[in-house]
């Protein structure tokens, strides 16, 4: 009680700040900005016909390519690709197919020529055998050494200033945020409090199978897949997870659309909103083409369900947060 | 901000009601109590060496037989045989199985001896094809109209008001309170936000495969079981939607003993807590017996680990809420 009295008095000290900030600075003036403001004022004012108690104001955000780059690809790769090199210098052994062989001499032909069991084949060698709980304290040491081999920035550093603002304004709303990622749980967990201010409980993601060692009294990360968070299942991980459905929805390549396209279904108020890389400049450019992030649906389908494409050369005031 | 300041003033209004009231009225002043007000007040206290910052402030709890009743056979079950009994009456083909038949017929034994196998068997036939949410409105229907054998009260009125109070009071000091139940959860989710005012994504369970249905855009509950939330699956359930390790649990029979051994194992502030069913006269008494809550290692080992153990009959002034 004391405490909450003390944030009373500190805040109405601060009554001179102004009110009506601009929540979205990053974001130029154009439809996109308005359309994001327009819906969160709708679905919070209990006047309107939209509104939405702050229980179900969910937002969803896929993480690689919509809350941080996932060029020249992503990012969790590239660390699985440093800790199986790494690996295979101590034990050769480890490397028992062609697949891994090349992905350890960084010839990535080969792993993405085998889609998505490529990718899953170097991230089980590469992450298993571990405690979930060193597998964490090691990403987030490679990420204070790791840089972009194209930026030179620290990878967790290249987050889109945009959809942080965006992720603030919502909880400053009432709104829950949660990430819904293909990218692996117990990674995204390592750096999702610091990064984006979001508890390892709205962390959604692909993992791994876990067990609980008894004797040991651990979680030991196996692996074996036990969950693949992309296309449709994600809404089953929301399902899973949240047990409600997101009247904010936010991604950027058709591994976001069914839950997109879920939370279109409900019928009620909803925003789904695309990020659309078309900015070679600041960022990156890239669609219909590619290994990663390939949006095709999105852009043929989302405008018609009323889903807001977001430019990013043309919509971004900034791409990366100030240093 | 305009809602923020008239919650202040609403508080200081309020100034004049005792900020010392008792939080657990319906337990009786016994040393159970007081070492649960104790720890929570040395983790809360900034000036503690015992202090935890909010945000690791969590607490679970099982749900049969720790926040609801469980005899003579966990509700859920009895919910499945009023269905599988309809379903059968319409259609005896689904009957495939001489446990679906005794089960139909009301003869639990043969179920029993199939142990886990047999309710699994029973849940997947009369919980299956139909979406989450047409399932969970089935389950309130049900809610509405079954009654307990032996009580005759409502099964949703059959919670323990103390641990009501307790989730209450562990909320009120700043604690995320979670279900981590071998209960399906999705039945779970059906009535826990009214019963416990515990929200969807704060209750973690047993679970179907669900699967998405790209076409109709709804999710489907499948008769594969995905996820069993039991024993050593518990803290498994927890790293899936927690991602951090509760301080406080609580549990009843040897399902939870997993659980609160890796919560003790961290070396943090800890506080485990079982339901001991000692009382006939109010409730049931069981522990080391029966087909349901078994309670052996709880009992012989959790004393030894700092764990304490409830004794219903001495410690609960009160095991209903008033209706």
């Amino acid at each position: 009680m004391r405490h909450f009295l003390s944030v009373c008095l500190a805040v109405s000290a601060l009554g001179a700040t102004p009110l009506f900030a601009d929540p979205l600075p990053s974001w130029n003036d154009t439809e996109a900005k308005a359309a994001i403001i327009d819906f969160v004022e709708r679905v919070t004012d209990p006047a309107s016909p939209d509104y939405v108690t702050p229980d179900a104001r969910i937002a969803t955000f896929d993480n690689d390519g919509t809350l941080w780059a996932e060029q020249p690809f992503y990012f969790q790769f590239l660390y699985a690709l440093d800790r199986l090199r790494e690996r295979a210098e101590a034990d050769p052994s480890i490397l028992t197919s062609d697949v891994l062989r090349a992905a350890a001499e960084g010839d990535l032909g080969p792993v993405l020529h085998a889609g998505e069991q490529g990718l899953l084949e170097v991230v089980a060698v590469s992450h298993s055998g571990m405690t979930v709980e060193a597998f964490q304290a090691d990403v987030r040491d490679w990420l204070e050494t790791a840089r972009h081999p194209e930026t030179g920035m620290r990878y967790d550093a290249m987050l889109y200033q945009p959809m942080l603002e965006l992720l603030a304004y919502l909880r400053d709303e009432g709104f829950s945020t949660w990430i819904v990622s293909g990218g692996g749980v117990h990674f995204i967990r390592a750096f999702a409090s610091e990064a984006y201010n979001i508890p390892p409980w709205q962390v959604i993601g692909t993992r791994a199978t876990v067990s609980y060692d008894e004797e040991n009294r651990v979680l030991m990360k196996g692996p074996e897949i036990g969950f693949i968070d992309d296309k449709a299942g994600k809404p089953v991980g929301i399902d899973q997870q949240i047990g409600a459905v997101p009247i904010f929805i936010g991604g950027n390549s058709d591994g976001d659309f069914a839950m997109l396209d879920y939370g279109s279904a409900q019928g009620g108020p909803f925003f789904g909103l695309i990020v659309h890389h078309t900015d070679a400049e600041r960022e990156f450019a890239y669609d219909r083409e590619g290994p990663v992030g390939k949006l095709v649906r999105g852009l043929d389908e989302g405008p018609g369900k009323g889903w807001l494409i977001v430019d990013m050369a043309r919509d971004w005031g900034q791409v990366w947060p100030a240093e």
